[in-house]
């Protein structure tokens, strides 16, 4: 297949999919606004975290049919627009899930010990024990997980090692492994959020931005967190209204461990104007959380199962299946493989 | 007791020595340098990290009979000058083994994604993802752990359930318990600490800086090292030669994650003058792996017990017995309690 990958991919999935037979076209720099020009003549699409519109969707509707998204959110993509014209968004679930949950530990250790201030203090030839002697530590505190997927999980093992009391919400649609996989760390099952964000030293976010999801933290959720709290966020910006939680810094002390903003840039590098970025009670990252080494090469691994499958007819972990169905727009048939 | 507590200690545990009947100079911002003039006239001292020479120990000895170290090295304080003059130096060993443990986990997380200089570039308001999305994640990689007391199984048990693979060096001595936890997560065992250092990702030093281990980690272990891969100590920095791994971070990009430092200031504040310190490819902390609130809680109980059982005729956790018994100078018998 005639493959344009948008976004870096590694060598070894590269050769892989030259190696299958297909045609790929490596233009990691593209940006969203690039892509219009760019995609058409493709028949699949691959990108990470560069977003995929309507007019992308639109201007290379005449050969595209599958777009991945070499990552979980599908959010970034116009998959409605994709379903109408017959093509297909896939995800690759759960491949960067460690990734994630490891980026998630990293902020809470560090807030933990103030590591990015002591750091800087050190080079400039500052010493100050005094200071930086004034941590918490994890054993013995309470981190509240919302969301018990596959990265809430990965992040509530993690933690729990470090002897963290781990809560969540319960909820009665949960499957028997991910039961299992909570009890056998323990974790402890709170009626309701609110109680949640009320009892806990740590909140952790795993949701998918949805419409159920986005703006949960907001100023309510947020006075109901004890002051000094932290609040970790490598899921989506969307969950959090950034005002409210840079007035409860400021009133109670709250902190904060950051990968995703609503302001962040749409490319790789930029400038980014944000309040909650900025903040002194922040630890920033650049939305990085599913991009270690490690997770990229299990996600484009998958990848090329996906488009390898795609080539016999065969869609995998598609997110607009249904609709692509309903709109009749569909080139060719398909048969349906993993779904979730 | 009379007792000088001369660095910082916890309310509840100063009012506890008080309620026992224990009268307590409490005078946390004392330097090494002020304790020849401070201490006499006490019967107990207690510090954290500031040393007791033999000055202070000649200038007290009237008085002095206790020295604990809220904390297990026992370097800091001159023994044989003491054990001379009747006096007994008690550590605190274990209390502190998970923060120890806990800031190894975070110096290296934090490594691996960057934390630092990502913190700090989105406080400029730079947005880089492209550079920041360079890490190679903790599931898979190879952690040797040097030294596996309380602080390295603690450590050994948290960055395993990361996924790590752990390894340490086979030693005849192991007692049956440390071997069951060293089971427990799977950690290999090699022959011997060149291997090790050749064959992990990540080496993390975790020994008392004795005759057998000062200067360990020298230009030979580290040129085994591969290249990229990281140094942490949290121990001692008697352990590593400074200016070998300065050299092997510029000659073939080691990086480390470092709590202590050759040049550290004695005080709580001051100025350092470190090349390692200074490092780009080093996240330094500040000699804070024992202070924690959760550690220093549970150090300050035991050190109210190893007082009372003083005060009754019992001492815990003496460092210097023999030498104390051999030189004739004990004022009053002592029984014997906790010898570890």
């Amino acid at each position: 297949m005639r493959i344009l990958l948008a976004d870096s991919f590694p060598d070894a999935s590269r050769s892989a999919l030259a190696d299958h037979g297909h045609g790929c076209d490596y233009e990691p720099d593209t940006t969203a606004g690039d892509l219009p020009e760019r995609a058409p003549g493709h028949e699949v699409l691959v990108v990470r975290s560069t977003k995929v519109t309507a007019e992308t969707i639109e201007a290379a509707a005449d050969t595209l049919r599958l777009v991945i998204r070499a990552g979980s959110g599908t959010d970034t993509i116009d998959r409605d627009t994709a379903a109408a014209r017959g093509i297909c968004v896939c995800n690759v679930p759960g491949r960067n899930a460690v990734a994630v949950a490891e980026l998630a530990c990293a902020l809470l250790l560090a807030l933990d010990r103030d590591i990015a201030e002591a750091v800087a203090d050190l080079r400039a030839g500052h010493w100050d024990k005094k200071r930086y002697s004034r941590a918490r530590g994890i054993t013995g505190r309470s981190v509240g997980v919302v969301g018990l997927g596959r990265i809430g999980l990965a992040f509530a093992e993690r933690i729990a090692a470090f002897g963290a009391d781990v809560a969540t919400v319960a909820r009665p649609e949960r499957d028997e492994d991910t039961l299992a996989r909570a009890r056998a760390i323990g974790v402890r099952f709170v009626d309701n959020l609110d109680t949640l964000a009320a009892t806990c030293d740590v909140l952790s976010l795993h949701l998918p931005a949805t419409g159920d999801t986005r703006g949960l933290v907001n100023r309510e959720l947020l006075a109901r967190m004890p002051p000094g709290a932290i609040l970790l966020n490598t899921a989506r910006a969307e969950l959090v209204d950034e005002d409210a939680l840079v007035e409860a810094m400021e009133t109670k002390g709250l902190r904060a461990g950051i990968d995703v903003f609503a302001d962040e840039p749409g490319s790789g590098t930029g400038t980014i104007d944000s309040r909650l970025a900025a903040h002194p009670n922040v630890y920033g990252t650049h939305h990085i959380g599913a991009s270690t080494e490690q997770a990229q090469h299990a996600v484009a691994a998958e990848v090329v199962r996906i488009v390898d499958d795609f080539a016999e007819g065969t869609v995998d972990h598609c997110v607009n299946l249904d609709a692509v169905l309903r709109s009749g727009s569909l080139a060719t048939p398909l048969r349906v493989g993993d779904t979730t």
